[in-house]
């Protein structure tokens, strides 16, 4: 997955709390997942627990069930099929990406919803595609293996990425299937993930963002919630709608209070493994720098859509995305600011470390710590010397330009991202006809070369080959009516001509990324080594851990499937009780409580419908189920396997997640399936498919 | 003027434009004004330059009239008196500040406009000084001979200031008026400004903001604008309105295509002196800092604003001032960051030193330059280094601690805003009856003691020590909640204390500056070290000028009264012609073309009144004249001396101006005086102040 498709996976967030910050870093540093913590690994589930807690003992044909009736949306979210004939259900702001891009200034699908009376109507996405995660090896051994002590770290990364790349060219050659080999534990352990992959994905249903994003920004992370954040989505093979074996059947009558619940979905990252030092670079040097670029971003965006009607529209989706991160990422430092935290995590680790060394074989382990200290200095040095430009275009750009230098050495020395067995997922994401906005491109990178210019000065001899002499905004307005990569055509159009067709393109976007390639691959080539030696220091950390922890130790999410598990249960704030559940009909005292105004102001569809509505049909719920962005649209999951309801967010207490997990006041939010039926049916007409779903 | 109100001023700006860099960039270098250039002191008058370009002579009776006319707002811009009964005009979003000051849940002055039908109804201000300036002095000797050659900087610094105060009491208690030692050309001279204070000013008229501010902050700095951005006041003396000498005579018919203008006003802050290495700094430093703090504070504050109407309206004044000075930096910035500016700059340079080493007397000078470049890497080191915390609530706790300790020194040793000639219109800004609001200090201080954990990280003494092991979020709280500071009564209550209360307090508020004063202190005293070189070697850089420019040297802008001239006059904007006028009936064009959306919704007032109005009344129009934020307000004065309008605005291509001057499309926008006496007469039912106008 793409670093950018990464950054817009910092949506719904993770089941965590601020406040009992002691016990929590103490349970995580010994590697002892308590409470309902933990995103565990399909092949390696938490059975002692779930029994002991929960008298829960999933047989084999449960689990095979709910990992083949999961779905991962590449383009950053979670979902699961729904019926025998290809429904695929996910969030609302997970198909936004796409909502936005099959959106025109005329049809605006993002605010005015769809539905698919017929299965002629339905519309085919321009470039989705949906994973099913089909098997699970253990290929550590073998990714180790390629690596010699003796090896510098720059060289150990390549012979390490060279070997996974082998692993999953054999295996896709062999099976025919996605092979992803995934680092775990931060390097610990290596799985390879095969996956039955979908591309032809077509829309069936969505709301009006009004009843899926009701409250807006301002209700974001926050909780109770009246949120219909759901779409419809059908996979298609050879032209008609795929048949699916495994299915989840719908229990609009589960989810109850304190019912155990299952999360089967692909969390995108947390960073629960760091040391406290790697903790202390991440609080006061990175988020503070991803926060003033989220914030610059935003700023950006605001402005861009100040411009008329159409821009907004425009700029929309990654606005969203935009002030959601922002929000993320605020919580989350909040959360390590607090300086109770870091001191009870360092305590914490000088215990691991009393335990260590009273064990001659486990000793050397401690020394991992020091390595990954010392390695946060590297970290801050190269942080502002990033030689990329953060826009689509230019993403495009980068990628067809760096493939074509790469695509003349075997596939196992490339840069990861153009390695043979992951070709067809790019070729996809580079080629399909998505919507480029000139003006808007325009504008981002004008702040970016701007950007650029503050991080390096005006005098870096990169920034003076990038600017060749111009203003930003003079430079990114001749380099965005020059280029010919605004089209797919365009793109698919150089890729073709290869490494010769661009060294003599005169495109000025071409040209301005090959003025920076030597620049970027020798930043990432050093960024590579600096992972490498945290990959090898983590490895050690786990060994540590494996040792306190036993089977308790689960690894940092990944952005591949997890379970997750916990009770529907209510939370006390600010010296209240907050309930569990919501209902349909308080979505319309929601809308009346804020006068109305927006963005609390729902769709004129449930307006009309209201009288024919049950208002005590349950809508959205939270659990202790641990979270995080990338969960957005996973199924929530009953003892019996049947659905019950999808995770679409979590409350502010659950943010600072990223790094800690507690059950006391965080909270994964999701609607409940009976709200979704009930809307389904009485709002918007689509009582066909809600029919279907289940069956 | 204390740090928080310059930030405020960043609000219009300065008539320069961003295209002929390499000739405003050697004319500037050369010391010599062109065009309609310069921003000139009363007491030195670019006479040659009028005479020469507009066959204008102004008259000793005319230079007095107009600056005896002239007003200052001390909260951050500038303003005139058009009556012999004490009214006062500026701009409506001068007058914001005061505006929500008198603003309630109950009663929104600056959203819904005010209008007093009688004397009765005009409401006292809460924290207003207006200053009439009334005489010019040349003390650069005196404040020159206190400082010796052999002197370590930071004692320098403390002996001019202690001169410099020595002169403002000496003058205070001679003549009874506010006596003010101005800095100009960084250094270079020093001037006695002795002005009339007005302390009881009263609320009159204000439109509604929708009116003021139509087309918000997406009309902000464009141009062609609809804008009725305008207030007035009165002043009182005795309880009875101000008899008034000097006031402007109103010229509706003035202000055509072509003809001369003046505009007397109190820009700012310019920095058109600086040397290439210290535009450097500014460039790649010091603006991004500021840029990354202004996004940050919007961004807060939009947060804040999302919790409901009543947070958005306490919030609206500090957002708006806020966006608007994001706006201008951002244009400021990609002014200099255009690589062709900086090497004009430097060419010319050289060819300045070319000039100096023909010259044995002035060979030395040059030496200056190199100094100012390595006083830049002192001013990097310093920049994340603050010890302070920016809200209003914590502003005004600083000052009365500082202030305590102060006190116990003679007035010339103190900080310079402690001197005792500058002591009532401090406590008239710290001890009056202004709206505090726990909610908005409580979440900018939560971020405020974020950002400084974040510049300094949280292992920081400091920040420890500042923290008091709580995160950030919880400290403010506390401290919010402890504090006896909210109201004016529990600030005096401290200030009476003195010293030894300070000492004792239990205030939570009152011992987090107290923890913080040392730091601060020696910051504060290095920073000023810095200063006190920097302003030897601009006297050194100003003497170079002189010497090159001879007459056509003007000083950077330094808030006190200046005059600028300049043509009426339209410009060309991509291929177009922009006219220099709109007229009242644009505005309903406008807000058609924009389709009656927010921010382009005119108030019910001006559809009420459409039928009555001259449509081809003049309404906004834009000259030449070279203004900066704090211009805001400023009269725009005929040949003889009548008013024709009023500065509110520079447009986009103006925002540079801070550091350079051009006249190709850099314009200052202006109110018309016509329209706004047929507003008030066919809109307002303000017929009866209008009438009072120029009388």
């Amino acid at each position: 997955m793409s670093r950018s498709k990464l950054n817009r996976l910092t949506f719904a967030a993770a089941a965590l709390a601020t406040a009992n910050a002691i016990a929590i870093a103490s349970s995580l540093l010994s590697g002892q997942a308590r409470a309902d913590e933990g995103m565990w690994l399909f092949n390696a589930l938490p059975k002692k627990q779930l029994a002991s807690k929960y008298q829960f003992e999933p047989t084999q044909a449960w689990v095979d069930h709910v990992m083949l009736s999961s779905v991962r949306f590449n383009s950053g979210g979670s979902a699961s099929f729904v019926s025998s004939n290809g429904l695929v259900l996910t969030n609302h702001h997970v198909a936004a990406d796409t909502l936005f891009k099959l959106s025109t200034a005329e049809h605006n699908y993002n605010e005015d919803g769809f539905l698919a009376k017929t299965l002629e109507e339905e519309i085919p996405a321009t470039d989705l595609e949906l994973n099913q995660l089909i098997s699970i090896e253990d290929v550590t051994a073998k990714v180790n293996e390629a690596v010699k002590p003796q090896m510098a770290p720059a060289d150990a990364f390549k012979a390490r990425q060279a070997a996974m790349a082998e692993i999953e060219k054999e295996s896709l050659d062999k099976t025919g299937l996605r092979s992803d080999v995934v680092t775990l534990y931060g390097g610990g352990r290596y799985h390879l993930y095969r996956y039955k992959k979908y591309t032809d994905v077509r829309l069936v249903w969505a709301p009006e963002a009004a009843s899926a994003f009701f409250g807006g920004d301002a209700d974001n992370f926050e909780y109770p919630r009246y949120c219909l954040d759901v779409t419809l989505f059908r996979v298609y093979e050879d032209g008609k709608p795929a048949k699916i074996d495994h299915f989840l059947k719908m229990d609009p009558n589960g989810a109850k209070d304190g019912d155990l619940v299952f999360v089967s979905g692909n969390p995108g990252r947390t960073r629960r493994i760091l040391t406290s030092d790697a903790v202390e670079y991440q609080r006061d040097t990175a988020l503070p720098r991803t926060l003033n670029l989220l914030r610059r971003r935003e700023i950006a965006l605001q402005q861009y859509g100040l411009e008329g009607p159409e821009q907004t529209r425009r700029g929309r989706d990654d606005l969203f995305g935009v002030q959601n991160s922002r929000k993320a990422y605020t919580g989350m430092l909040a959360g390590i600011q607090d300086p109770s935290y870091i001191e009870a995590n360092r305590k914490s680790e000088q215990e691991t470390f009393s335990t260590l060394k009273a064990d001659p074989k486990l000793a050397g382990l401690a020394g991992a710590w020091d390595t990954i200290r010392d390695l946060q200095s590297k970290r801050r040095e190269m942080l502002l010397k990033s030689a990329s430009l953060r826009t689509q275009l230019v993403g495009f750009a980068e990628k067809i330009v760096l493939m074509a230098s790469d695509d003349t050495k075997p596939s196992a020395q490339r840069l990861r991202e153009f390695r043979d067995s992951a070709r067809q997922s790019l070729e996809q994401e580079l080629f399909s006809e998505v919507p480029v906005y000139e003006d808007l491109e325009r504008a981002l990178l004008a702040d970016e070369l701007s950007r650029l210019a503050e991080d390096r000065g005006i005098n870096d001899p990169l920034v003076k080959t990038v600017l060749a002499g111009k203003s930003p905004r003079t430079r990114a307005a001749d380099i965005i009516a020059g280029t010919k990569l605004m089209t797919a055509e365009g793109r698919k159009e150089l890729a073709k001509q290869g490494l010769e067709g661009i060294k003599n393109s005169t495109d000025p976007l071409v040209k301005l990324i090959r003025d920076m390639e030597p620049e970027y691959r020798k930043i990432r080539e050093a960024t590579e080594a600096i992972d490498e030696q945290e990959r090898q220091a983590y490895a050690k950390v786990t060994e540590a851990k494996f040792a306190v922890g036993g089977d308790s130790v689960y690894p940092d999410a990944t952005f591949t499937l997890r379970l997750s598990y916990g009770a529907v249960s209510g939370y006390e704030s600010k010296g209240k009780q907050v309930p569990a559940h919501t209902k349909l009909g308080g979505a319309f005292e929601h809308e009346k409580v804020h006068l109305e105004k927006d963005p609390w102001v729902l769709p004129k569809s449930w307006h009309a419908a209201k009288d024919k509505l049950n208002p005590d049909t349950p809508f959205n719920f939270v659990s202790t189920a641990d979270i995080i962005g990338g969960n957005s649209g996973s199924p929530v999951v009953s003892r019996d396997g049947a659905m019950v309801g999808i995770i679409f967010d979590g409350n502010i207490e659950s943010l600072p997640g990223d790094f800690y997990y507690s059950d006391k006041q965080a909270r994964s939010v999701s609607v409940h399936i009976a709200g979704v039926l009930e809307a389904m049916r009485k709002i918007y007409q689509a009582g066909h498919l809600a029919d279907q779903m289940g069956k």
